[in-house]
């Protein structure tokens, strides 16, 4: 097997066009054989074999210097760079990332797991090359998904302006995860059916000599491609079409479902272990949102590039004009809904966590600075979410919880979401954003009667005395735990607050609650630092009482185990127990 | 006068084309007599003049929905929207904000100080219209140096994928507050140059219907152009090409300097009380980075669109390629800053607390992750910073300081801010975020030999008992005054500490003060919610000490008096002297 002797890019240069052919052929039935027994970024990877063997012959990585936006489409990239045991051996296969790595090869430049970085990251290490007054060439691979994002756009405005060697490839696959909306893509749509001959050209309008390919899946177009311009001393675009999930005929028919996934059968091409029809936290919400929508025409929901969040294919279908995706751009999605909310419109933001992230300025600037009254609902908000260090969603507390005038509310139960999901969308008063729950549903079968528009006011579930406990949503479980254990083992009768709000205090609660406590003790589920057990800390800290807090440390975790890394931050049961009895 | 007799712009509508053109010369007329007393941004406005006239003139407001960017240039929009007396009565100059503001006017859409948000707004006020049913026209009004940020971007691709009627007016005057530049600007060039007709077109590239007008600053030919796509079903977007300054040649002349400012004489053009040669945090930073480039060829300043930070224009031609300025881009340059770093220059990235808002992503994701030694200067983060609740700089604590790897540092004097610039420039290990001070450059003449690689150590000042003050940044002084008013009223010896690092915590000196003081106090100048003493207060919540911390309340605060704020958040040395007393 030819790959099983790539061992560095350099090892591909004097291979013959046939070899290379095999190679790549080799490569794809290797890929196909790790995803469709582990699961991974099934299409994109498909799409992107010619190409990144095409790349590794014209091009010389590391020195030669190619970044991959979002770099879920690396799989071939890392067999090619000394990393094809990783899809060779089974037990390998959890030995790489599902992203490019710069801890793993030197050929990685960056951790990269959000979109549209990769030309503003290519300015940059393009611009220290002229620095250096090296000659390097410097490559940026872009999916047209990724080009939705208004960073992208940055960052081609300033190659441009740059001016020097910087060649950009945007892989064209017609498809972001799901389909791509936005004017660019009709200009994208018009090049590919001209073979890049349209009158209008979005890249040359912006400066670029543009370059466009059809058979973006041919290796020998694309190494006489490359080669046309490697070492060109200007900025280049090569608009490449390729085919999503290319060489696998369910992936390319179903280029959304083949997106990524877990393990699937290659003869069926069906996904193992998916049709689950349990309810979920995202099953409850899809469910509820199309029965408010049917019921009134204003309310909308809003999501930036990740769709099945919300709702599948049909659904959306279903919905028409009451979804808008706005491409992979929260920071329009945020400023969307201001103005949706300043209209009279009620919008629903739906967004994970990590990538809310996108966009601070236009919470604070647009939604609460203007005090409009949107809705976010903020997924995956949790240790027990996406667990790849590019991806975690464990930050959103200090990220959103101290923007003024936002109301940042932590459900513990299904019928409190909806409560506060319907109640946000009918309120008419601030910006308000929900933890969505993760984990399984949790029921009361109890009506959850709150009016949210008390805001802050806390909910004592227990009243005890000497130690309170305040859960904060899904670890409003860990803090019943906590004081059953204290109950029954230590004859202690604990308090039991589940806070609700994040973003703000139950201030009469809490100086209450120093009358017949001695310690106070706050369980969030995110990072501690800036989180909401340090704000109760910092009201608390003059006054005669103990407080203890639990959240996670502020690192990037990689990877994790969560039942591992809640016990190495202190947050399992027995450890919080023991430090309770060891500070009253 | 007719200005006077305007209290809607259903007033103009049946004045003849006379009376119009005189409206305009009498509202340039007072413009110029207002801001040349009171300062503003004065070449955005007059530019702006005959573009408003002939948007109140053609459409309807407030059933047609004109949103501005950045909203600096509404002053004439203010005029003849029922505020005409905050323009001709002294008395009454500050009964209006610079920016929209929906509390003074409901011709005011949205409180705005951000740029290259307006069309993001315009396409979530459309949408509602579209779910209403409604019919009116909704207009955006863009300046060619906004559409550099992204988000601008997303804003268009999401106009033209919606469909419905919007009109996008690029108010192209040829310059953002400086020099534009990016890809986007050479094809701005070339369609002026063309009147519109250059082959390469951005605009018909996204999918617009595109309308181009060289005389922005001709009533009538504004007014023709707007009546022709009144009531359009379609997105349109009208370039239409203005004179920033216009009316006042020495603001024509001078675009950059004109752009905003205090008070100037009208027959000269210069500034009044602008000739100070007084060193300030500016000028040591400019003097420091020109020599450090000098020095080193890898030195690399970047900014995005506020060069004046650190360069004037003639200073800007003497660093020359160790500058870049990518436009108003902060999230390009954020991640450009971690590309520099990754290949070995040594980039410093300065940027207003409040504009550090749009780039939290990059700076979490692109150099945190990465863990890449770039410098971010962070301007303005006081409560004397600037005061507008759209450009507050107080919450830059909560929203960097959290974030891992970063490391925020606090400086307290002129010798200690350079010695932590030095060294972040020069390190290798970790981004740098260093809290320019705000306020008089105080100086101990004695040179900071600190290792600031030694994270997190934390300087004690003086040592003392009972009490340990522990004053940030621009705070420390608050800290000294204390102490002196404790010793020398109260007979208290108090231990007075320089934190230094905002980003992580002195734990060994924090578990020694607890030996011996029964309070710790933080003070810092942002506001409270998760700031840097909730953390203090966090990690000493469950020892033998109380906690007292000062910061400022989380609301948008508004033009405020920073004396009254700080009064009234309890910041004053009495008040906190007072609250230790009761707590001893």
């Amino acid at each position: 097997m030819l790959l099983e002797k790539i061992q560095h890019p350099d090892d591909l240069k004097g291979l013959s066009m046939e070899e290379l052919q095999n190679l790549v052929n080799e490569t794809r039935e290797t890929l196909l054989r790790k995803i469709s027994h582990h699961g991974g970024h099934n299409g994109p990877n498909l799409g992107m074999v010619e190409m990144t063997v095409a790349l590794h012959y014209v091009f010389n990585s590391p020195i030669d210097q190619l970044i991959f936006d979002v770099s879920h489409q690396t799989y071939i990239h890392k067999m090619l760079t000394g990393r094809a045991e990783a899809f060779l051996s089974p037990e390998h296969y959890d030995d790489v990332s599902g992203y490019t790595n710069p801890k793993e090869s030197t050929h990685d430049l960056f951790t990269i797991g959000h979109t549209s970085t990769s030309l503003s990251l290519a300015n940059g290490v393009a611009k220290a090359r002229d620095l250096k007054n090296e000659k390097n060439n410097v490559i940026a691979v872009i999916g047209d998904g990724s080009l939705s994002g208004g960073l992208a756009y940055e960052g081609l405005n300033n190659i441009v302006e740059q001016g020097t060697n910087t060649i950009v490839i945007v892989n064209d696959n017609d498809q972001s995860i799901a389909e791509n909306f936005g004017g660019i893509y009709k200009n994208l749509k018009e090049l590919r059916e001209t073979n890049g001959q349209a009158k209008n050209n979005f890249f040359e309008a912006l400066g670029f000599e543009y370059h466009y390919l059809e058979e973006g899946n041919e290796l020998t177009a694309l190494i006489d491609l490359f080669e046309s311009v490697k070492d060109k001393k200007i900025p280049v675009l090569l608009h490449i079409h390729t085919t999503k999930g290319k060489g696998f005929k369910f992936a390319e028919e179903n280029r959304e479902k083949f997106h990524a996934g877990g393990p699937f059968s290659l003869t069926t091409g069906d996904y193992l272990n998916s049709s689950s029809q349990k309810e979920t936290y995202n099953s409850i919400t899809t469910d509820f949102l199309m029965r408010k929508m049917q019921a009134d025409p204003k309310v909308i929901a809003v999501n930036a590039g990740t769709p099945m969040l919300l709702f599948n294919k049909e659904q959306r279908e279903k919905v028409g004009k009451q979804f808008v995706d706005v491409g992979i751009a929260e920071e329009h999605a945020a400023t969307m809904t201001a103005g949706l909310a300043k209209n009279g419109a009620k919008p629903i933001w739906a967004v994970f966590s990590t990538f809310m992230q996108r966009s601070y300025d236009q919470i604070s600037h647009d939604l609460a600075l203007n005090d409009l009254p949107g809705t976010i609902l903020v997924y995956g908000a949790s240790v027990h979410g996406m667990n790849d260090e590019s991806h975690l969603g464990i930050f959103d507390i200090p990220f959103l919880s101290h923007i003024p005038n936002i109301v940042y509310l932590a459900p513990t139960t299904k019928e409190e979401y909806l409560a506060m999901l319907d109640w946000s969308i009918e309120q008419n008063e601030h910006p308000v954003a929900i933890r969505v729950p993760v984990g399984s549903v949790k029921e009361t079968g109890i009506k959850d009667q709150t009016n949210y528009a008390q805001y802050f006011k806390n909910h004592v579930t227990k009243e005890g005395s000497q130690v309170a406990l305040l859960g904060l949503g899904n670890f409003y479980s860990l803090a019943e735990d906590i004081a059953l254990d204290l109950e029954t083992e230590h004859n202690i009768n604990a308090t039991i607050i589940n806070p609700k709000f994040i973003s703000g205090l139950d201030t009469v609660l809490l100086d209450d609650l120093v009358k017949n406590h001695k310690l106070v003790v706050t369980l969030e589920d995110g990072v501690l630092d800036g989180g909401y057990g340090q704000t109760v800390a910092g009201y608390l800290g003059n006054k005669n009482v103990k407080i203890q807090t639990y959240g996670l440390e502020k690192t990037f975790h990689d990877r994790y185990s969560a039942s591992e890394l809640l016990s190495e931050n202190g947050l399992t049961k027995n450890n919080i127990v023991k430090n309770i009895l060891n500070s009253l």
